[in-house]
């Protein structure tokens, strides 16, 4: 598979020969669409677009391609004849689950489980993971608290609209775009209010800021136990904790693994379930499984959420948080089943290729590589970080950053951008050190021209 | 392929040979597990378990299998090379759709479209798709209501928590379980509150109680347009009214379509949107391939929400619903381009075998059945309704209805209850003349030994 060169786009925003508007009845919003893809020749690490042109994918379908493009072990998950009838016929998983649907968990979604989960409860994307996390921590509060307005069907609150329960969730977080999820600063369009304290704005590298950044955190961490406090003695009671390992869609805002483990105190001290969010940090980009991993805690979460690179959504959660009664968590699919089989194979893959490994070493490369492209461009660039290939950097401002994700695109990189002029950097796990430099000698061209 | 008749079964509520702890080690919630299936083994309208027991599917997956297992026409799709990418590389379709998305969309989801719809959203559930049409009315209202609080993340209420902005919804409607879906009386975890009307509690058959019938549907008509006056002079605003053609997880209620038609009157009245829910009743077994359709109106819908049969989730809008900036209404996959491929070829099939017809003609002979089940037997059953095969019929009490649906599953038959105590049949389109005849025959039999 070579690499080819990107060689059409007579003017820089438009990469298509064909205008748009023939590709794009105005059937669905079409403003968002970066360029058309033909997925039967991508491979690997390259994405390639509708007019034959292959570009390094640092972006990865929104961090949710795991291995690559047409991974043979993948292919090879659909032409075996004996999985037909899983891809043809979507079963409802909570109620008449195919043969093999617990073996695939076994081997597939509870081989990587985090250490002390023994629970795992699929679902079908990031939005319904968190939101039935939610709901799992309401129901494990309520049942303890005693009796409670009840059934099949059920009542979490006690005025529906007003609730008395709620969920702690830092400003910036991010878990979902439905309306129940609890964003904080980002309140897309949340209906579920709770104590939102700031999350530690912290100075990069980490490594040269600890005294800084061990301020702002405890700070942070103050102001949380305070709201939780103060919530609590208003009535409406903190029963969760909620975060991301990094806040991904805020702009890659990291913590220390230290501030981690002291809010995993506070919850404990309070009562309180700690679900963590690992839809875009799970899966291996990090270097480890999980992200939390890191924080090297013995009982680091209650419920773990997960989606995007594991294919299916769902959360790990401890025994306590499995509902009471059936039908509490629950819809008709419930996940689905052609997704544990093709994570399944996923996950052989990391374990064969050692791909975690893959990710740290990459990740090396990337963030050296980050630092001296912002040492360079200091008015250009700053506060670049990350984990593994979880990586970002800081643009001057909004309208550089965009500027620059498309020169990009245009030399042949794809990227994506996340908070308000951060450009995240979101390879597969196949990224090795060969793309990381690719990469990195791209994209100091494209900064060259701005 | 032979009907098989079940031949195992021990005792009545084991019906594997192998125990269930053997197969379900406890990571997920088994407790609602009706039994294990063998997909590939299955056809048609014939589901087989594990244990090669084959029985005829009168319940399909809840609802969720249009033209029954292994339907030719989908395992094509499935061994077509050029398909291949599709299955193992996820596309996120708002920003990266493959080269054909649009081209699969105008031969699937728009060649079926309810008329004077010109644009489709697609998700990838029920649950997204009800609680982003539930958006997409939101930021409708905003934008028409002049300057709101905006950016690419969007605010949709004055104060978070407490929205200035309702839905109304009847009671005994379903929308689905996240945390944001104005569930009435089955408010299973809302937080998003509104006017709440009764819903007509009809007498069946409703030809034979219209003037009854009639009364009713008028007074929880009046209180809804009462309830719409109120909440808005008290400032919260009903900008849109969300119902289902049939409620069906809240028991199968049907209200004639002339109510359907006033509520319509109604909402254009308050200027409210009207979201017709068609995640159940959609996708043709009504004998119409959309259930409002039945209601006979030239504007009968703002939104029209789909999931289910249609494999993929999704809405139909009307151009005005379309948010005016991007990012508003997105998610990571905006549903999974695997399923409107297959749905592609369910709907040619549909049309090429003349399926609508088809549930007309099947529905014809299992009502008939019903109305005779339920003369003969009038201590057990009652109020039998439907329209196509979209059937339902109440047993006496809950328990008597759950030993019901054991009975027949036990003599080859798969149902499936809703609201308390009722029976609903859910077969796929294919399901002829023959198979209501078997199934009645079954169903006599399985009441007779009550
Ligand atoms: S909410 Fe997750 S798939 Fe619909």
């Amino acid at each position: 598979f070579v690499r080819r060169v990107m060689c059409n786009g007579t003017s820089e925003d438009s990469l298509f020969s064909v205008p748009l508007e023939h590709l794009c009845p105005p059937l669905q919003s079409v403003v968002q669409v970066n360029f058309f893809c033909d997925y039967e020749e991508s491979k690997g690490n390259y994405l390639v677009d509708v007019d034959g042109n292959c570009m390094l994918d640092v972006y990865t379908q929104i961090t949710s391609i795991p291995i690559g493009y047409n991974h043979p072990a993948l292919t090879k998950v659909m032409t075996d004849p004996k999985n037909m009838g899983t891809f043809v016929n979507r079963p409802a998983l909570g109620m008449m689950p195919p043969e093999q649907f617990f073996e695939k968990l076994v081997n597939g979604l509870m081989a990587v489980g985090p250490k002390g989960f023994s629970r795992v409860q699929t679902m079908a994307c990031g939005s319904c993971s968190n939101e039935n996390a939610n709901k799992a921590i309401f129901i494990w509060y309520r049942v303890r608290a005693g009796p409670w307005i009840s059934g099949v069907l059920l009542f979490f609150f006690q005025v529906p609209g007003c609730p008395d329960l709620t969920l702690l969730s830092f400003m910036g977080g991010f878990h979902g775009r439905t309306l129940g999820h609890c964003n904080s600063e980002l309140k897309t369009c949340s209906l579920l209010t709770g104590p939102s304290p700031p999350f530690p704005q912290l100075r990069y590298p980490l490594d040269q800021f600890e005294r800084e950044n061990a301020q702002e955190e405890a700070c942070c961490l103050e102001e949380a136990e305070d709201l939780i406090v103060k919530w609590n003695q208003k009535g409406r009671h903190v029963v969760g904790v909620v975060i991301e390992p990094i806040q991904a869609e805020g702009g890659d805002n990291h913590a220390s693994f230290d501030f981690y483990r002291k809010l995993r105190g506070i919850t404990k001290k309070h009562g309180c379930a700690f679900l963590v969010n690992e839809v875009q940090t799970g899966g291996g980009s990090t270097g480890k499984f999980w992200a939390h991993k890191h924080w090297g805690l013995d009982d680091p979460a209650d419920i773990v959420s997960f989606s995007k690179k594991m294919l299916t959504g769902g959360y790990y959660q401890k025994d306590g948080f499995q509902p009471d009664k059936v039908f509490r968590i629950f819809n008709t699919w419930l996940g689905d089943h052609t997704k544990n089989l093709l994570l399944t194979e996923v996950i052989k893959v990391i374990k064969t290729e050692n791909l975690l490994d893959q990710s740290k070493r990459s990740g090396k490369v990337m963030l050296e590589g980050l630092y001296d492209l912002q040492d360079k461009y200091p008015h250009l660039l700053s506060r670049a970080r990350g984990i593994g290939t979880f990586c970002a950097i800081d643009v001057k401002d909004e309208d550089t950053c965009n500027n620059l994700i498309l020169k990009a695109r245009n030399k042949g990189v794809v990227l994506g951008g996340c908070g308000t002029q951060s450009i995240r950097f979101r390879p597969a796990l196949v990224f090795t050190e060969h793309h990381a430099h690719l990469f990195l000698d791209i994209f100091n061209d494209a900064i060259a021209e701005l």
